[in-house]
């Protein structure tokens, strides 16, 4: 509890300006006593003037994580473990366990053969495979292979469980979760399924087959759940689409080429509380810097490059993780002047949308461009 | 004016069953003069037990009407005619000249290098491809180039027109249509365009390179008109999307694999009165019988086979036309054991969805199959 | 069927034009004969510069229609006529029984003690009451007891039924139904109830106690069909409102003071397919002239004043119903200087928005005000 | 940052149950180097069992509270402090200022005259009138005149300002707001108006006279913000709903009769992250416990009673404010057999909905009452 009262004191018209003096200091601590405290010693603080975000921009390199991901294999079993993942933590986040915002991220390495524990909770995830053969997500009684870049969702709610087949290598994957957010939220449930394993009730790979259709869906289906019901996406088609939008169109001078995976039952996020996004910047490709409200977690895809936030520069290439806290200015700039570069995403900006809480700004000055400080 | 004031009695509880009587003849004369009538004359007649259809089933054999439609080339300048059209009439509906229920259709032909004026109306319209190469339409600025089995939209309230290449053939399509729904609704309205032509301000095919991805939609997208801003639905995609539902799915007993088109911004219908899909029999495939209320145009778009529609056998091949009326009995049977057959449909299902007349029912006896009666 | 294939020819770029020769002739009626017509011999006349309608102004006096919808009483019983009721007939559109448009309405009489039989449709249904006292309405259990000017809503599926207590008087109301619609759109269905008469199982005018409130609804509920909850709408809680409205805004220039009934759980129109308002024309008052797409239906519930309707003058008092047809100039005006003056109206604005017909011109010429005619 | 690495160890299947050994111990220290973790080490902290909530149960009583509310008229100027508010502090949330959860809540005092300075937030807020006469609040450009137990909504992104004519007397208040939820997902901005002050630029109360009517709303309105335009809700019409409410309900097992207040334009919550309710507890009234997600700030508007919250009892009488956190067990008494007692509520819930987070459970034993412990 802060007790220095004085200092988030402004001397601007309509804003708390109250100097400490004996008689007050001796009414704040009545106060305090009482549950309660006098607004105009934090009012400043809690009314900003603009978004403040505890975050503070990262990147992971891939290369330095790899290893540590691995040595998981050898330090602990999943029965131990539940899972083998080592978590991102963003210094600003460390208390909630959060790579940025209130969003969590890890890389999670399994073997050939290995199944983890089906269970549910009312956190919100998503799996993004960086590396491996025969990795593999059971939803709700629907079996989903995965291969590099593809990405799948276990919703709020949804019986889940990942495993890599007998037959396939080691796989690691980035995870991505609302878990500080639910948490905070005060909403979050655990169960462990009763057998540890869910039996697979469909055809595999049967909601790509159902519904990864472009402007059509199944007749008469009565879809009307708070996710996604296509559950995967797979990289090959989300490149071609980037391809293909980039032949037709100059996209955004903030994102280059870049599309948002939807729920194709409403056309909305695939979750309630997680976006996500990919992205293509062209060769050569520069954008223009801007700043808004949800916190963004980018992976890079495909390619290199760097994306310069809050002043200063960050450099990525192949499986680079790093982060855009809320209201932070950021560009980004493809590496190379031949091939593209792709960025995948997840958000919170269903969060945002939903609360009224979006709110976006450009770049003016510099012709959209920041001057990099560090 | 009908003047048998018996001819609607029942002799049912709850139901109109007055006889008429001199005095009451006079009464009714009277009513009459006052811009009146007594509702227990007509009562029974407008409110009928089930849906009444005025359609009935008709099948239009595309090589009967190929070899008329070809001759409108001759007979007819599009300066002239508009638009070279060969309307199908539904002997219960000549009067507001519907295929089916409030539903237009009819075939269009045009010759390479023709185009027609552009024009706007508030009649919701699209154009399924028979024949021929080059055709391309124009929407809002936006260039479609289509063929066989791809269907485009030129909705409510845009700007359209539909052209055939200079180095392209003949072409012939069928159009659908909601202007008898329209006219009835006395919406209509109509203008052309001054310049007879519009320009194209977007790259070719933009709206597919855009929107026609699964499951991803544009970043950052603002569309919220009535009608899908995807345009154009080509058929190798969706029949490849048939594909990969049979694999996965049993579809349904009344329908077999069987898709809906839909906006890719909101998963609904891709106009706001009119509803279209693809359906697939499977070699061998014959459905179960049920009926719904709603108007239904069917269009053979691959193999052959034939539909029971009110116990009456309708035998139809690629491009055969054929309608299902409300609230008739229907199923459908694939006349190969080796090909899969696929039929096109364009209904008002928007309409009986958002006014809440949808209603359907299986058809229980003999195993779901109607009798054959004729 | 129209055989003078020339009646529609317009001589304007992109319109039909063609002149019939011989040959023609003999291909057209080739045509007729294949169940197919040639589109430019009716192209202008289904594809209209504006909205047309079949409608035409009618205003029906209600001290004329009062002494023959009395007269019902002695002329037939409720057991044989089922309900006593005399429709309103407009001269356009008698083929099915409208008052205007798509919509039908009627006078309706019931004697103290008497009770219709129990019944349900899928036509959606509204009743005004005019004059009498211990009229009631039982709709799915809910019983709702009625006064003057008190409207009441029977929707789409629900068991509903009308009656007077026995210690009531002969009361009057009028009918209103989208039951030509419902017809139009082949969707109808009609069944009695087995028992002829349904339970009351809820407390009387418990949809009033629970959903009435300004700004209020029962927490927790789950309703999420496609009518209001509310049900009935009183005469004096509306009244009071129009006056709070008129208080703080000038309303519409077009409309006066103007509101429309809602769902209280959507805000959205009271049922799928009909809308209903009260308006309110202030001492003096008199509005501008507009034109809009919709069929409308409208009660003098007090004072007394005039339309003018594509020119013609339509005087009106208390309960005199007159009807807009669509596309129709409109304007209102109260004949007292000291008293308002209120119209209760019903239509198909739900139609005409959820289907995208809505359309809506000010009348420019005139300050407003249209020329009269007649 | 947690570096006893075994606290949140669990022998149960599927948790993690890692003992950390010298070897792991270095590995996590290494980890924490690259702004990482190990997952097993926290896993069962950040994904517990059932919803965990920060907050305590906390009753602040106003007869303890008005005098230290009062006392800062004599301390502060409105000038210096920009508001004079008491802020209620949670023990268990002193770090963001929360009274509950995510919510913010304050005992505001103003003089007659007073008037504090204009300004607009991303952060939504109610006041809710305790005594005084002469309170206002104006929200862009509509002035709302309030009496006791009124409550006005200053929603997200409007201009607002709150005073008290000089004719008035003092008066004091409750402020809800979700200020810290706002800080929380990094979104709140704040402005101070240029003058300092804003016109009145409507008749004054317009919102009531226009919105504030039983199932009506102003025709052609075009209101699609994402709060509510009523902005005023009214104790005695409030009062009212629940006395009709009541006579013909039976109300919630779990609440009695409550009513939650809604925007009519939609009839969903009054703002985009709060909502809000009044609820009545009948002469006699106790009702079943029950817990759920959400957190619940109370407020009693009249009457006396007590609640029990996660087994401890708390008795409140008029304008007591408690809370009663995220997953607590709780339900009411009223302590009253003659008269009933009303409970004034605001909360999170449109958050909890929307976010999918919404979960509730029945206290099944002991009849649903809990064992009192404290
Ligand atoms: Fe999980
Ligand atoms: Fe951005
Ligand atoms: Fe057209
Ligand atoms: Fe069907
Ligand atoms: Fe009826
Ligand atoms: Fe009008
Ligand atoms: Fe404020
Ligand atoms: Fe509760």
């Amino acid at each position: 509890m802060d007790t220095d009262y004085d200092s988030h004191r402004e001397n601007v018209a309509g804003r708390a300006n109250v100097e400490t003096t004996p008689e007050l200091r001796a009414y704040y601590e009545e106060l305090a006593g009482a549950e309660a405290g006098a607004l105009w010693t934090v009012a400043n603080k809690i009314e900003p003037w603009e978004p403040v975000s505890a975050s503070v921009p990262v990147l992971w390199r891939y290369e330095a994580l790899r290893d540590k991901v691995l040595k998981s294999l050898d330090l602990v079993t999943p029965e131990q473990a539940g899972r083998r993942v080592i978590y991102l933590s963003n210094p600003g986040r460390r208390d909630v366990v959060a790579a940025v915002g209130w969003l969590y991220s890890g890389l999670q390495v399994m073997r050939a053969g290995e199944r983890a524990s089906a269970h549910i909770h009312t956190a919100s995830a998503l799996r993004f495979i960086i590396e491996g053969e025969g990795a593999y997500t059971v939803v709700d009684g629907h079996k989903m292979t995965l291969g590099p870049n593809d990405f799948v969702l276990t919703p709020n709610g949804t019986w889940h469980e990942h495993a890599v087949a007998e037959e396939g290598t080691d796989c690691i994957w980035q995870d991505g979760l609302d878990i500080p957010l639910t948490n905070a939220m005060e909403a979050n449930s655990y169960a462990v399924h009763e057998d540890l394993a869910q039996a697979v009730t469909y055809p595999v790979d049967d909601s790509s087959g159902v519904w990864a259709a472009p402007g059509l869906v199944p007749s008469g289906h009565t879809w009307n759940k708070g996710y996604s019901p296509l559950l995967k996406y797979e990289w090959e088609a989300t490149y071609e689409a980037l391809q293909r939008h980039a032949k037709v169109s100059d996209g955004s001078e903030f994102d280059g080429i870049m599309m948002t995976f939807v729920n194709p039952a409403t056309g909305g996020h695939v979750m309630q509380t997680i976006g996500a996004s990919m992205q293509m910047l062209r060769p050569g490709e520069r954008t223009r810097a801007h700043r808004h409200t949800g916190s963004f977690l980018y992976h890079c895809a495909k390619g290199s490059g760097h994306s310069i936030i809050n002043g200063k520069r960050f450099d990525w290439k192949e499986h680079d993780i790093f982060c855009v806290p809320s209201w932070a200015w950021h560009e980004h700039a493809n590496a190379s002047d031949t091939e593209d570069a792709c960025l995948f995403c997840f958000n919170d900006l269903p969060v945002m949308e939903k609360l009224g809480y979006w709110r976006e700004e450009a770049f003016g000055d510099n012709g959209g461009r920041q001057p990099v400080l560090g």
